[in-house]
Parts: structure tokens; C-alpha cells; sequence
């Protein structure tokens, strides 16, 4: 494999995936992973530019980010790209009218869209409000629906809690898929409107950026498609057979965010 | 279309789905579909075999036939082929030890099994116990094993009770398999082996079987791959949008099981 400098060079942006990379979450809020909260400091001090790109659909970014801070993060609203902010976007420019299977955590980032008489279905990472009966609520919206349109908030296929792993918003995605015959449309990491609207927002080209995340295909794939470079951390989700996936390759990958921050303020933009 | 007689012509053996066909299920038991109790009787008088093949996993059989025979059918345990049993012979001749994500109606099927230390998961219709949390523990039993093993008891996207359309086990399937990204063995309708082992219960041969169903792949699609003819009821879970269905073309569409057995005494086995 080339050299770190040869891997690095060039890069003046970086988007850092938060769950799983910045701190691992829990009902209690979590705990940050041991270094990051230093590495972001470093990397915000620094000449590259930086922008937060989560798939985190449980809380308003409000909310994600005063629990980031309390846990010492240097980190603001502004800096950050979430899928219900993006999706509700979405939302009032084509005039739908979302049934919300999401937490309640989440339901101000859609405080200023109608709800009445749905005309499409949204679906968020809803945890424990993936119940039967709220599942099959959103089931029936669909299939009423002469062109069911169904939005999901990213479609990771699990994530890590201190308690263990646990089912993210892309299993139920599929089940609502395969019951209505159906395809989503993907507001979030890996889709590619959604790296490019962070990329916009960092005021970095594709190939001057670099993404890092603690999950293969939807952090490091996903960002490699379009067009940019990705590392892959050794913690959240993050499992050894990664690094043998049969089609997703990273461009690197470290212990933690704390040596990807190292090897990156040693040998990009240079 | 070839004329009634021609469709029918040598048919000796008669597979007959339940739910959506014999009645429509519901909490408090649900409803028998009108002339279907008269249908069966009709049928099992005539010189035609019969059989019932249910993918039915939210009871034992015995609690079915129980349920069956409350509203008025001719039925008994031993002409039932349902998917639970079948599960069940299945994980004793591997040596499987599961972890049951079933409602608590099925776990009488499974009397006979160790599950202790469980080396794959069974997924049944689970109904209001597909709560977050019991999904997210069968997902954990399947992503601590080496080679994980997924059975599902059934693969149908959604059935009809009287308060309207249910999300089915296999949307629950394809959200663990997404998850764990895994492929789940199926024992019920569609798969052939299942298909078969009615059969031979039955003591005929897939040319001179039809199967009468609602679903129109499950039932007439998985039948007409096996070397059968299907009928489809306009029944249960039908939807007008079936009989153009791009895959599947049933032998015949009827308006219910009792029309389906005049149309049977009138042209099978000439």
C-alpha cells in the first residue's frame, strides 16, 4: 500500500462521523472514546477544514449537539449535517406530507411541516418505537397510497451502544421495503447527495476530502463513491472482518479518531 | 385463456390455504369467509384428496384446528401441513438449538427442542412481540455466531385480518437479514420443499395437485414452480392489482373458495 504521505496528500477537508468515532452512545448519554474529544480540538486548531456528518436520526441536532459539549467536544450546530434537518428540507420542497415513525426526541426538526393526511411515510432510527403496532401503522399509510413514497433516514444496518449492538433504521427500512414492494429514498450517509451537500457546506471538492466513520460501506464506501477519500477507525461498530470486506477497500485504517488526526496533521495539504 | 375443463383436467389432489381463503383471522378469531365452511364439506365428499397448507406461525396447530373446527370446518390436525412442526423436525435432525422470536401460542411446537445456548435463530409470525427489543436480541444471537443461521417460518409480506392489512414474518426477515447480512432458510410457502412434503402427505403428484390461495406468490407462484396449478381467490389478502402481477399468472382467478370447488366438481379428474 502507498505511503501515508501519499495517501494524505492533498486532503483540506475532513467530515468525521460522530457515533462510533467522536464517543459511543448509550441511553445515559454515552461516553466519548478515549483521544477524541483532544483529536477534534487539534484538528479544529488546524488548517484543514472540518465539518460533522452523522446519520444520527434519534435526536435533533440541537439536542446531539449540547450532549457532544457537555462530554467536552468543540462543536456547533452549524457544523453539522444530520439527516432530519436535510429530509425536512426535502420535505416542504416537494410538498409532502410525512407520517413520522420517528422518536420523539427527533420531532422538532419537523416542527414546521404539515402532517395531516400523509402522503408519504418517514422513518427514522425509532429504537424503541419500532413497535409492531407503530410499525404496521406505517405499513398501512403506504399501501394506501397510490405511489407510496417512503423516506428513510439513512439505512445503517446496525450501530454500537455501551450496551452492545443494536438494530439501526436500515433493517426496518427493508422490512417496510419488502412488505409494500417498494424502494426508499435514503436521506443520509451513503447517499451521495447527502456527502455532497456536506462537502458544499465545508467548501471542499470530492477529492480534496477525506471522510472518517466506523462503518465500512456506509461511512468509507459511501464517501469513496463519491469521489473522496476515507479512512475507517478501529472502534464503534467497527469489526475485523472489515478490513477484509469483499467489496469496500479503505484508504487507511487506525486505531481511533486520535491517529487518524496524527497521520493527518502530519502529511495532508502538504 | 383454455376453457375451464382444460385448466382443471386430471386434477386428483386439492392443497387448500387458511387464512384469506377458509376465514379471515382476527384478535378475538376472527371470521369464516361465506360459503367456505360448505366448500370444504363439498370437497372432502367428492373423490378429490385435500389438504391444508398453512403458513400460519402464530399458533400451534392444534390451536388452529381447535379454532377451525369452532367455526364450523371439517378438519383435523393430521391433514394440516403448517410450518411450525415442520421447523421443528428440521432443527432435530440438524442438532439446532434456537432462540424462539415467536408469539407464545407456538412455543407448545417446540416443546420437544433444546434451547439452551442457541446456535441460530426461528423467526415466526411474533405479531405485537416484534418489539424492538426482542428483534434487536434475536440480532444479537445471530451476530455472535461463527456461521449465523436464520429460520424463518414463512416469508409473506403482510396478510388481512378483519381490522385490516398485518405486517407478516417476512418483513421482519428481511430486516434481520439486511442487519446481519445473512439469507434465512424458509420452511413454509413458497419454498418447494415445503410444498413437497404436503404432497406426499397427500399422496399425489405435483401435476395432478392445484393449491388455492390469497397471496399470489406465496401461494399460486411457489405452487406453479413446484409443477402445480394454483388458483387465486379473490379472497383475504387479494388486491385487484394481482391479476396483472409482471411474474406471476395464477391458472384461474376466482371469486372464492366456494366458486373455486363448483368449478372442481365440475371438471377435475375427467
Amino acid at each position: 500500500m502507498a505511503s501515508w504521505g501519499e495517501r494524505l496528500a492533498g486532503v483540506r477537508g475532513v467530515l468525521l462521523d460522530i457515533s462510533g468515532v467522536l464517543y459511543d452512545g448509550s441511553e445515559d448519554g454515552g461516553v466519548p472514546i478515549p483521544g477524541s474529544v483532544e483529536a477534534v480540538a487539534r484538528l479544529k486548531r488546524s488548517q484543514l477544514k472540518v465539518r460533522f456528518c452523522t446519520n444520527d436520526s434519534q435526536k435533533s441536532r440541537g439536542d446531539l449537539v449540547g450532549l457532544l459539549r457537555r462530554h467536552g467536544f468543540d462543536i456547533s450546530e452549524s457544523e453539522v449535517t444530520a439527516p432530519a434537518p436535510a429530509a425536512s428540507l426535502i420535505l416542504k420542497e416537494r410538498g409532502l406530507r410525512p407520517h413520522l415513525l420517528v422518536q420523539d426526541g427527533v420531532l422538532s426538526e419537523f416542527d414546521q411541516i404539515d402532517t395531516s393526511n400523509p402522503n408519504c411515510v418517514v422513518i427514522a432510527d425509532a429504537g424503541e418505537s419500532f413497535s409492531y403496532q407503530n410499525m404496521n401503522k406505517a405499513f398501512r399509510v403506504l399501501m394506501e397510497l397510490e405511489s407510496p413514497v417512503l423516506i428513510s433516514l439513512g439505512k445503517g444496518r446496525y450501530y454500537k451502544e455501551t450496551s452492545g449492538l443494536m438494530l439501526d433504521v436500515g433493517a426496518y427500512m427493508k422490512a417496510l421495503e419488502y412488505a409494500c414492494g417498494i424502494k426508499a429514498e435514503v436521506v443520509g450517509k451513503p447517499s451521495p447527495e447527502y456527502f455532497q451537500s456536506a462537502l458544499k457546506e465545508m467548501g471542499v471538492e470530492a477529492h480534496e476530502a477525506i471522510m472518517i466513520g466506523d462503518d465500512i460501506v456506509g461511512d468509507v464506501g459511501g464517501a469513496q463513491q463519491c469521489g473522496m477519500r476515507a479512512l475507517q477507525v478501529r472502534t464503534g461498530k467497527f469489526r475485523p472482518s472489515d478490513e477484509r470486506h469483499p467489496d469496500v477497500k479503505a484508504d487507511g485504517y487506525v486505531d481511533n479518531l486520535a491517529e487518524a488526526v496524527d497521520l493527518l496533521l502530519q502529511h495532508a495539504d502538504k
